[in-house]
């Protein structure tokens, strides 16, 4: 089921091509622009300018018809070389010192290449299509501010974003999809459904999350934690900090020190920081206890709230955040035992995948790379039983996957899961990680049978990744409509009139008393109007009541949507309700 | 039901003086002893002593008798009053810089007084007993090393503990209760039965949970978070830190800043703070939507974890940590609705202690007193409302109560429930507060039906107090041997032979899928080792299968302890499971 990753596509080609021409039709208008970066990206490409002054839509119109004219010129495009001290006064005598300071950056003795197309040429690897007249069917779509290098301390420079396809038909299609991504739009609707917050008293990138935001992510951990305890994890709880110097044995202060909040110093006292992962609490917790190889597979399962300082400008809703609650996990084993934990790793990741609708997805199985000088530790021995045991049971599972070499992390090789949603936009969601170096640095033992201590192999996993990056991800994947299991008021009971209350009191304790989350409109409106209100919150059931059901003890569900389930005893919704959300 | 706090009992003049006695007698084996405090306490007395040299167990023995001989010889305590430059005086002639500085630290006319017995005399609030005589039945018990005035930097002292009691009963009755709570003790027990560790790469005050331990704390919280949506709570997500700005507005960084982990410090970007409390965050959440009269009240729940920087020397097993994950609520009400409010907040606390066996317990209600130079806020007629509300709530709910004049906090009154636990010792474990402060200064506010703006009342509300806490004196409270429904392990199933493996795993699945945490014990052990192992992990039903029950699809459970309910179908025992853990 394996496959190589492959060469660029002629469509990134095209679009690579594309931002050239969008630079040197910029270069038209505003002959002083610096030119900084300007790479292909999906569905499109952008580059990154140096301007004398802000651009406005009606600039971006002119570039647009003046990137057309170069287009219908056809004009072929020019590979060419520069020894270094050559490149540098070229680009230093035309004045373009992001490219300058590009070329300084080069490793000694790489080629440095350009590519030349009428009279524009551009800093560049490659590769391109052939000639302007080839890059497809594009629009320019929008401006955004980005800093030099992405650095907040250097200069901000004007990018300009295009879409590109090979096709009208694809390019129209595209902008349906970005049409119903908006009305998507997990920020958006976030604040609508009343699920979460942001807020300046409290930090940017930090979610707050509202009664209804909170139901839904109670609901996604505990059914992660219950199918977590069947398949055999057991949960632990490790806090939110740890002193600083177990990041310097772990070696995560040397590699991770950019995303961790500043340490708290007490000079009295040791410095603490806030954990940005669980594995070295992990690893600390199981060298707390004695282990014989009869303990393994132990699985230490935590839904731990890490903090990582993503740059403010990064932040995004809740896909980009600064506090994550992974669903993560640490199973400590032998080697042999890889395989099995693997596929098991791999079995409840499926389930899981499966019950948000999920179908769709594949696998990227990261390895390293022959280069003997490459980062990753050196044990042939070791890398080829795990890459073996990670093939067999990717194969054994049916699970399709591409092998990416050099994509490892340095301590072992990984599988990620890139599931696609509704608007086909993938998400890198799970991971599984096999890693022989931290139980090492970290002092990781048990008992083999041979009566010798062993280091552990660790698997690292997470099924949903974090909860509020993935709740973003089916904000979006829903429309906001969850299921009725995930839905944060699965039910809302409409009194037609006052003296329907108590009636709609009863009903809604009895469905709360068996775990559903139901509220009642008590509001002194119209029936119509509480309806209203009920399908704007997306409450997959309404429940009016009048004389009739409170006299015969019946509801009469209409479900978000309009289709009505006509009247039935009430007990019988509960069984309805049960069967529906049950697995 | 009130009554008004009494004056010191005639047990705390006996071990204040014994306090006394035996700085006396240090003084005669020590003469150039510094004398620092000696207070009664419960069940005894102590002092703290500036020594040449580190005390023996031989030393303590020495002490004792000379305390006896002073206790036969029964002088008499007098009482004198010096004026304040006098009073100095005096301790600096006779060498005693403790007491100079506690002079020192008397405020400006507080009358000095002194109590002498025979050729002893000691700075002295008083009261004491007439004479030595009459201090009743008492024996040194441990030394302990103590910071003066409780601060890391100032010198070490050595304590001395005295027990004290009015008969020799008495006090062999607390030896055996203080060998009883050894037995019990929450530390030795967390790390016998599994349930935690803590760690010095993790650092002191932070407990780390094995999952045993998280079982039962998941436990805990799953039952009162069930309770509190029964009760009409709604549960939040605030994360674990906030802009340090924020704690300057509400009044924390002033009045708390001593219980907060040093401040994270980033020189271009906003300083940030572990929360020590979830106020200001739910108040920042309130503010986030927009609230009418019709929403009230509105109440906000949390399981957070908090951070509080306790000195290390104080820190305690489970009892005094760093790490406290809080059962919080704060109720927003208005004024009116205080009444109703308490009330059901009190209907909740008594559920949920007497579901833990806390069935002995009283309120200390606090309240301001009456001096007008004194902190409380002034708003004569808020705090006769509050105060008014909370008293009719208790006496309406049969509670019983002792006032406590000028014990309130600044912002209102409050009512703590003091617990005994089955040592007859006391713990504060509930409270709720009323809080006309916080949410005027950070701006919480609601439209009235006069369509003006108000602010709400806010209640503080927890019930166990702390997960971490609670825990501890839970396993106090039961010897480690939790009932069903919390038992970390519920049942565990022990085949005779490897030949009903099967079965056995059989019975483990059919109860894990209803819900029940259970075991199976693989060891090749015989039946009799393994029972003994279940019984030392306090496993609440031990169910031994043979050819019988694999071949009926029975089990036959052995209680904790050793009782036999006989053999019944696996249904029946899952049956009896669901009734006995039921609420």
């Amino acid at each position: 089921m394996s496959q190589q990753q492959t060469e660029p596509a002629e469509i990134w080609k095209k679009r690579h091509t594309a931002a050239h021409v969008m630079a040197q039709a910029v270069l038209e208008v505003f002959p002083d622009a610096k030119l900084a970066i300007g790479p292909p990206i999906d569905d499109g490409f952008y580059y990154d300018f140096d301007l004398p002054r802000s651009l406005t839509p009606d600039d971006l119109a002119g570039i647009e018809s003046r990137m057309r004219r170069i287009q219908k010129a056809d004009l072929p495009l020019q590979r060419s070389e520069k020894p270094r001290e050559e490149a540098l006064a070229y680009e230093e005598q035309r004045g373009q010192p992001y490219k300058t300071e590009l070329i300084h950056d080069l490793p000694d003795g790489e080629t440095i290449s350009f590519y030349t197309q009428g009279d524009f040429t551009d800093l560049c690897r490659g590769p391109h299509v052939a000639s302007t007249g080839q890059i497809g069917v594009f629009k320019l779509d929008h401006t955004a501010g980005a800093y030099w290098r992405g650095d907040e301390k250097r200069p901000q420079l004007q990018r300009i974003y295009g879409v590109l396809f090979d096709t009208q038909d694809e390019l129209d299609a595209y902008f349906v999809r970005l049409e119903e991504a908006k009305k998507r739009d997990h920020r958006v609707l976030g604040r609508q459904l009343g699920l979460f917050v942001f807020s300046e008293d409290v930090g940017s990138g930090i979610p707050l999350f509202l009664p209804k935001g909170e139901a839904v992510r109670h609901a996604m951990e505990t059914y992660v934690r219950d199918l977590q305890t069947r398949y055999g994890y057991q949960h632990v709880w490790t806090g939110h900090l740890v002193k600083e110097e177990l990041y310097k044995k772990s070696g995560h202060l040397e590699n991770y020190l950019d995303a961790m909040f500043p340490p708290m110093v007490d000079p009295d006292g040791p410095t603490f920081r806030l954990k940005p992962m669980n594995c070295p609490s992990h690893m600390t917790l199981f060298n707390a206890q004695m282990h014989s190889y009869r303990d393994l597979p132990l699985r230490y399962a935590e839904f731990a709230t890490l903090y990582r300082y993503e740059k403010s400008g990064e932040l995004s809703g809740l896909t980009r955040v600064r506090s994550l609650t992974q669903d993560d996990c640490h199973i400590f084993c032998t080697p042999d035992q890889i395989e099995d934990e693997f596929s098991l790793a791999l079995k409840l990741i499926r389930e899981v995948l499966d019950r948000y609708g999920f179908a769709d997805y594949y696998v990227r199985l990261s390895l390293r790379d022959e280069d003997p000088d490459s980062k990753y530790v050196k044990d042939d021995e070791r890398w080829n039983l795990a890459t073996d045991a990670l093939r067999r049971a990717l194969d054994g599972n049916n699970v399709s996957y591409v092998e990416a070499k050099g994509e490892a992390a340095f301590y072992g090789p990984k599988a990620d899961f890139i599931t696609r949603d509704v608007l086909g936009r993938e998400w890198q969601i799970s991971t599984i990680q096999v890693d022989f170096i931290q139980p090492q640095r970290l002092g990781c033992s048990y008992i083999g049978e041979d009566s010798q201590q062993h280091t552990p192999v660790v698997l690292h996993r997470a099924v949903t990744g974090s909860t509020e990056r993935f709740l973003g991800v089916l904000i979006e994947q829903y429309a906001g409509a969850f299921p009725t299991w995930l839905a944060p008021v699965q039910a809302v009971v409409l009194p037609i009139a006052d003296r329907h209350m108590e009636y709609a009191e009863t009903v809604m304790t009895t469905l709360r008393d068996a775990g559903f989350r139901v509220d009642v409109d008590r509001r002194n409106e119209s029936v119509r109007k509480k309806i209203a209100e009920a399908e704007s919150q997306k409450v997959p059931y309404m429940l009016v009541v009048g004389d009739r059901d409170a006299a015969a003890g019946t509801v009469s569900p209409r479900q978000r949507g309009g289709k009505d389930l006509g009247g039935m005893a009430l007990p019988d919704f509960l069984t309805y309700l049960q069967e529906e959300t049950a697995n």
